[in-house]
């Protein structure tokens, strides 16, 4: 079977194609049929004819969505305007007939709701826009990969059922774990770090998180993926946003080779390749800036910056910088987790990031504090019980080298990639508070 | 920071390690201490004098697994028996000073049961031979990764949690899902089909599954990483075995080629690479040459080979083709999950495949049923209910192309290539009936 994307290049050959039925337009003399596989979609003509005739009732009756099997000559010419190339067919096979009506519009024009297009996720994302989201996720993904990979680290599986719900015990999704109670991992923030006690250096994972959220905005999702990555022996979190720009330059970079044009075309977005060093700047002198913008973080932030900061931050960078992204650095050691390592010189402020991008926050790291004595105190300040704690303290009991990471949702990296601002429309099948099917 | 692997590359530089404290040896003149980081081990050696003295002070007291940084001159010298490199250290800073004693033994030859390791499951990994299975495993997932991509296919992440427990109600984990009752997805088959009725043609997935299992055995978890893929616009189960082979066959050829004499040293295994086409033998075939060696597989089995006639299966292959590999094709119907195709000509046989690895049972993989009616009537007969079904039914319902796929456990790929016969020692972290922490 030849991808339609190929056809072209088989000139006067007999081909077997197979896809979709998109659209039949059935002339007085002629019929047409516009077939769609993964890679592209081709035009069959067939004259109307006696000899025809068994192929002239099929494509008169063939319903679209209809997924059909094409043998048939290959015609390249240039008044064709589908691509400038034609296949004549000696046999059509419908592998599988399409009920019809269709549930949702699958036009080119999306008419249908979100919702009813969700509960027909799989047709939904039977168009050429949809499917781009994932070829090109695809390709960053492994991007991202072949960087950690040259670098160095270790791909990690950390369990997703756990035993204790550590991280925030509110949003937590509940198991019945055999006899006994369990959770879905929110995170594998403990787990990255069991990999560094182990003495894995650097590893990255690439797996599902799960947050019990009860927000139904357009960014939340109870269940989602993590990019994660943690490095041993740093010097400081400085290492880590070293790591990540050159992470994202290359990822990004690749991703605009491969699929740049196509992402221009379809989403109208033009891919930039982010030159790195990023900007930088600490929380405090964000701050500055963002009163010389007019706007002044509210006290209930407790010294973090809040959305509509960001989104100053990232006019900021842009304005001055001409760059989409930027880090903000030191945040207040108040609204930071309690395993984020605090600066010597002033333990008010931890050894930590954002990065903004677009003006949105997308990836939040740090130096992790690694001295057990120093982790259980920060633990106890936040009012976490160590006995909650232990066995992730015992991680510390045995010799662990300093060392910090970040972590990046997949859904958040594509949706400021590709300019989408839906977390919806780019996960392949979404899970939030109404959602569980399908 | 340099790895300790590359230090001899560096001899008369004044370079920076960091690692774990393996051994201390305190002489009466000179003092060695072992340092490991993940690529290798160093010496360290001091002379013991009054310049030194605070550097002997602290290598006299430090505690093995401890966790230092040291600054010393490489000394690339023959006389050295580990590696023939040593450094002489200006600085060392313990950046963890280990607790001891140690919980479980970290020496050359374990003696700790595998109960009290898995609970101190980090120390554990701290070895070299542990390390390696994960080593081995970023590479051979990402072998697999390359192929795939190669060869057009789109990666997805399914949905862990699932509004329904479809395949096999009993082994399931339930979950509290806001108001709702939700489940753990045993495989992301019903996904992956999802993806080949969105037109994405070519899938793969790697990610966790979950099966509330209650046995507790050496092949057995609660949680595992599954290795997915499916494929549209095949004309058999054959077009899988194909792929199938082809994809072993670069992966493993991609593992022996990085990790291949470390693999032979450390686990004492001589990876094969091996030849396509693999064996092949229909059930039928495989119970006349069970026969001959003497076997006939019980009648509980309903026509499936049970575990002694698999273990036959891989005596076969490798007595007549000296082959580590056998698929076993076209089971019968009756032991084969509902939505695998049968044969046109003799519906009791299924378009289906095992593939046998060393006598073990590694992947289970057929073409589907694509066809709506055909599918719910299998369902019918296999006695679950289509209303339970039909948000599955729904993918067939607005063309669905044929295809077909296979899943492999991960686990089961690192146990089979590294000769380990144990999960528990190939997961990062265990998930098991008696099994919740770490």
């Amino acid at each position: 079977m030849i991808r339609i994307s190929e056809a072209k290049q088989h000139d006067g050959e007999v081909i077997e194609i197979g896809g979709f039925v998109k659209q039949v337009r059935d002339l007085k003399k002629m019929q047409f049929v516009i077939v769609e596989d993964v890679s592209g979609q081709i035009q069959l003509s067939l004259q109307k004819n006696e000899e025809n005739a068994k192929l002239n009732e099929l494509c008169a009756s063939v319903t679209p969505e209809s997924a059909v099997r094409v043998t048939g000559k290959v015609h390249v010419d240039d008044f064709v305007k589908l691509g400038g190339v034609e296949i004549w067919p000696s046999e059509i096979v419908i592998e599988s007939l399409s009920d019809s009506p269709l549930p949702i519009d699958m036009g080119d024009y999306i008419t249908t709701n979100r919702d009813l297009r969700l509960d027909w996720r799989y047709l939904d994302l039977r168009r050429r826009d949809h499917r781009l989201i994932f070829k090109v996720q695809t390709a960053a993904e492994m991007a991202m990969r072949e960087y950690w990979i040259a670098n160095n680290f270790i791909e990690i599986h950390s369990p997703k059922i756990v035993g204790a719900a550590t991280e925030g015990g509110a949003e937590v999704f509940r198991i019945q774990y055999y006899d006994k109670d369990a959770y879905l991992a929110q995170s594998p923030q403990f787990y990255k770090q069991m990999a560094i006690a182990a003495g894995f250096e650097r590893v990255f994972e690439v797996g599902p998180a799960f947050r019990a959220e009860n927000s139904n905005t357009n960014r939340h999702a109870a269940e989602f993926i993590s990019l994660d990555m943690e490095m041993a022996w740093i010097n400081s979190h400085e290492d880590i946003m070293a790591f990540e720009e050159r992470w994202l330059n290359y990822t990004i970079a690749k991703v605009k080779e491969r699929y740049g044009d196509e992402i221009k075309e379809v989403f109208g977005k033009e891919l930039v390749v982010p030159e790195v060093p990023f900007p930088r700047v600490t929380v405090e002198q964000a701050k500055k800036i963002i009163a010389d913008y007019g706007y002044t973080v509210p006290p209930e932030t407790k010294g973090d910056l809040d959305p509509e900061a960001e989104r100053l931050m990232g006019r900021y960078a842009r304005e001055n910088f001409g760059h989409e992204f930027i880090f903000v650095t030191e945040y207040p050691a108040a609204v930071r987790a309690f395993y984020q390592m605090r600066r010597e010189d002033d333990p008010t402020k931890t050894k930590s990031f954002d990065l903004i991008w677009d003006g949105i926050e997308v990836t939040t790291g740090s130096q992790r504090e690694h001295r057990y004595d120093k982790l259980r105190e920060q633990a106890i300040e936040k009012g976490i019980s160590p006995e909650s704690l232990q066995s992730y303290l015992d991680y510390f009991r045995y010799g662990c080298p300093p060392h910090g990471g970040f972590g990046f949702g997949a859904a958040r990296f594509m949706m400021n990639l590709l300019g989408i601002d839906n977390i919806r429309e780019v996960a392949f099948v979404h899970r939030g508070v109404d959602r569980l099917f399908p």
